[in-house]
């Protein structure tokens, strides 16, 4: 069976996080994906010595080339590949790509099927567009970390680089949508995704608050609900670490109150409905941390998966890297690698059952696939690759 | 100029955060959205009296239609839709649409083009996707809660609902995708994704932290680098809030250095370099926090957008609501609504160049257009929409 992007070639100029997500995200749709880097590699190779970690997590399944976009040379192979890519993606600063003279509008020139995506921080335009920004500093402009950590404690981020991640996959969305728009009309088109856009919708708790209270409840509530209109909704201590448990029907409430062998509640004039519950929730939190805080996590989870009231144990990071659920569903999957040996890179959280992802390959090492794809795409002799290495062209 | 999805027709059941936000998306890029819901609405009406801000930031330009699909008439009248849709959206809990004879294998029975997309806490099958999820238990088993906060503090959520709309996106991605490979194959298919799922690629920081130094450092950090090996890299606070700084590169220091007008640091060997920072984190924090402390976030801001130094007030839910950068890239539209007037709605972040989104509709009443799809769609009188209201079917 033919994968979903079978046939498509994307040139990923993408580096760190956003950029590298979203065109895994292509190669496991069965994209061929060619990894350009500089002759030094893209930062998280730079950054640190040998084969970190987040850079294998995020560059399986693609192909390594390392060409020097700066030189004439360079340049002007990139633009040969460019004529035979549907899709170029990058997440450079702005201005980067026009600066090399390979910016959309010049590489349409050339291709004007070309999908080419690019990955900002504050997007292409507007009062921010200048501004340096990463995952942290969208984090802060963008209202997740007003809306982060406890209500008496200093805001903090999410610890996940949620702006980085949420770019990268709308930027996939916005691809696969042009792609299906060029099968109508023939031709290609820029798509832009800034981080800063990207992290707005997702505070729809904070901004409902917000206008339904007219500003009334704090910006940030702990691990307590946005509204603080949902209770129990919480994460509580435990013997062995902290379990989250919310009840959002008076069913789960009752079921709540019977495990934790407090039947004389269900009588308690406070706790009848989630809006008496809503009004008492120091009080209604005190009685779980109570009966939480002498029993280990995955105990007290036992009982609540019996009782069909939802929760979740607070999973620590070894935990969540040997996730039986995640290993079930093939999103902990095992690859050897040529320097690091076998190591754990992510599966694919889009399934589409027609584009099945059943081959994985580790992330190539720096210039892996230069004379293959040149080889290939471009026909290139071991001469014109000789050559081109001794000056510095390719690597 | 047609949008790219100009002529795709969307049944879309979903509910609160992720199905919805997947299906604006798809309304967005031109789709003809029917939010079908029940005869009560979906959830996010029933929890709230009256039209709570998220529904309407994420139910723009959809039709609404409100059906009982517990009846036999209801399910008839839906499969009637569904020979005339391209996609469903759903993200009920797992095995409702069985349960009410709608589930994929059905449909795709009666319309073998059909994209079915289902979002789901856990996914489909595995050892937890029975478990009642929502988003912050996903946080929780994720790895979301142990990643955020202080170290020394509890683990906390992060304060956005990043589950919900990570799993809302993912879907669109995958429907996209679907709808580009039905182009090819002439065949729908299912397109599954798992908030769970989600959130583990995310966690690249972490779970880098965790293999690069065999679990050396702590699983949280605040608002320092997940690595602790970038230096300054957190949010200082100012006489008035709190401001994110981030140095990647010396010259940045150098900057910062001169913008504090401590010139004396260049020449201190604790500072040198990012590794020595890194060694002294402590003491680079308590330099700038002793400068940032007796300033405004925002006249420090400004300092460092001269300097070119990375960085970003940590702003407010309500600077957040007014943001110029926001507004000026209409990401915050302002539309009219039958009921609450002038609403403010969140634009696209996902921008195709040929394919602007240039008309944005406020979200639609329960069952607002329910006689107007039903005449469209299926040639229904007015006859037939007045029996259908009397027999509880319609609303």
């Amino acid at each position: 069976m033919d994968k979903a992007l079978e046939g498509i070639v994307v040139l990923d100029l993408g580096q760190i996080y956003n950029g590298p997500y979203c065109s895994l995200m292509l190669a496991y749709q069965g994209a061929k994906v060619i990894k350009v880097e500089s002759l030094e590699g893209e930062n998280l190779r730079v950054r640190r010595i040998g084969d970190c970690h987040e850079l294998l997590m995020l560059n399986s399944n693609k192909l390594g080339v390392s060409l020097n976009l700066k030189s004439e040379k360079g340049k002007s192979i990139f633009t040969d590949l460019v004529k035979k890519a549907d899709i170029i993606v990058e997440n450079f600063a702005l201005g980067t790509m026009e600066k090399l003279g390979l910016g959309y509008e010049e590489l349409k020139k050339i291709n004007p099927g070309l999908i080419y995506a690019t990955g900002k921080g504050y997007g292409l335009d507007g009062p921010y567009a200048e501004r340096p920004a990463m995952d942290l500093t969208i984090q802060a402009m963008g209202g997740v970390m007003a809306t982060t950590g406890f209500p008496d404690k200093p805001p903090v981020k999410a610890g996940p680089a949620i702006a980085d991640f949420l770019g990268g996959i709308h930027l996939f969305g916005g691809i696969t949508t042009a792609l299906y728009q060029r099968e109508k009309t023939g031709k290609g088109q820029l798509v832009e995704v800034s981080m800063h856009d990207t992290v707005y919708p997702i505070l729809a708790s904070a901004l409902g608050a917000f206008y339904n209270t007219n500003g009334k409840v704090p910006e940030r509530t702990g691990n307590q609900h946005s509204g603080m209109a949902t209770s129990p909704y919480n994460v509580y201590r435990t013997e062995d670490g902290y379990i989250a448990i919310i009840c959002v029907v008076n069913r789960q409430w009752e079921s709540l109150v019977k495990v934790m062998g407090r039947e004389e509640l269900l009588e308690d004039s406070r706790f009848k409905t989630n809006v008496d519950r809503s009004a008492h929730i120091e009080v209604v939190d005190e009685i779980i941390s109570s009966w939480t805080k002498g029993l280990k996590k995955l105990d007290i989870a036992e009982k609540l998966i019996k009782a069909n009231v939802p929760h979740a144990p607070v999973s620590s990071i070894p935990e969540v890297a040997d996730d039986p659920h995640l290993k079930y569903r093939q999103m902990i999957r095992e690859v050897e690698h040529p320097n690091a040996g076998k190591i754990r890179v992510p599966g694919s959280p889009i399934r589409l059952s027609d584009s099945p992802l059943d081959h994985v390959f580790a992330a190539p090492l720096l210039g892996q696939h230069t004379d293959q794809v040149l080889t290939e795409f471009l026909q290139m002799s071991k001469k014109d690759l000789t050559k081109l290495r001794e000056e510095n062209v390719i690597r």
